[in-house]
């Protein structure tokens, strides 16, 4: 305990009106500590721009450093190109089970998600450059980055690094058992909700992996 | 083996400027089986409106009826609204493993990913409302329909559907063992992929389920 074990508590994203909930308010959530664990646990972003008058949505690999976000690609990506120093849309979406009602109506998902709003910034800087290429390796597989070739000049002018900075943000979570309406529940049907989780099956090595070649520790019991 | 045999390789999907792959051309694909394939088995689809001049990205449940792909949630559902009659992007990514390079620079993921692009229209028929209802029901357990209470005319009142046609769209696939540089592969050093999948642990009953009750036939052994 320190005095600062209650501070948490003040560490909330400012609701604004595109993250406000309109309905069902109680399943946002705006503390920083489950945007930050929401988006860590994720893997595969979603990641919205405007181009021209239409929306573009395309997945794409991310990484968290303190509270900015880092998209990357190819510099010919027409998507970071569209993106870059405009507005943009992260969404990252875990999802947890089926929920499976009496009626077809009341049949939804379990999830944790987040949605980060905001200008996207170009990244020029070749340290920021690397800081957030380290942290998209690390990102997959905490400690890969020191077991591995880290980035070149080179390779770092052939890639577009969006920067968004995680300020305008909520989370929004559902858990639980389906809702029902009392009139279904007279019969013996099975309700409830079938957990998902994402898992890993054994690695598989490439044809360069010498057969002495030990799994790395890191890739050892990998679970997200 | 029929006359239409070969008749696959017709139905393709005319490419167009916007799901033309700028570059790694080989990684697309534009049969309608493909993206078909990948539609179904994804449950959570990224939708992409433009608000204002901003774009938002929300998961969403989604269910394909031949060449129509629908989404849908409570009328009051804002991202729904934006998007009726309006241009919208829906995106379905399946995550398929964690590539592992040697290096930084040539991480990846395989995935496989449908983005579909188009004009949403806003369902106003009850009999349409109706088969998208059990759609989506399917669409999360294929027979689970049948076992359950269908959608009221109250219940089709309460809910906004919006149908996309699957006229202009993409997939997008990457498979198989990280690239690397050369020089890179002179070490002793693992490199491969770490498959991942989507996995169902135990199906969770709910409190109104009598004990007696068995698991329904099409949620034993779920699997995507």
């Amino acid at each position: 305990m320190t005095l600062d074990a209650g501070a948490g508590d003040l560490d909330t994203i400012p609701p604004t009106d595109r993250t406000r909930l309109r309905r069902l308010r109680e399943r946002g959530a705006f503390e920083r500590s489950t945007v930050e664990a929401i988006l860590d646990e994720g893997l595969v972003a979603h990641v919205g721009v405007v181009d021209g008058a239409h929306p573009v949505v395309l997945p794409m690999a991310y990484a968290r450093v303190g509270r900015t976000l880092y998209v990357h690609g190819a510099v010919a990506n027409h998507l970071l190109r569209t993106g870059a120093d405009g507005e943009i849309c992260v969404t990252v979406t875990l999802l947890d089970g089926l929920v499976l009602s009496r009626s077809w109506f009341h049949h939804s998902m379990n999830y944790r998600s987040v949605v980060v709003y905001g200008r996207a910034r170009l990244v020029t800087d070749d340290e920021e450059k690397r800081v957030a290429s380290r942290a998209l390796v690390e990102h997959l597989a905490e400690g890969r980055s020191d077991a591995t070739r880290p980035v070149t000049p080179e390779e770092l002018r052939k890639t577009t690094f969006l920067a968004l900075p995680i300020d305008e943000a909520s989370a929004k979570i559902r858990t639980g058992p389906p809702g029902e309406d009392p009139a279904d529940l007279d019969g013996e049907a099975w309700g409830g909700v079938l957990p998902l989780r994402l898992a890993a099956a054994g690695p598989v090595a490439d044809d360069h992996t010498p057969a002495a070649a030990e799994l790395p520790g890191h890739l050892v019991g990998w679970s997200r």
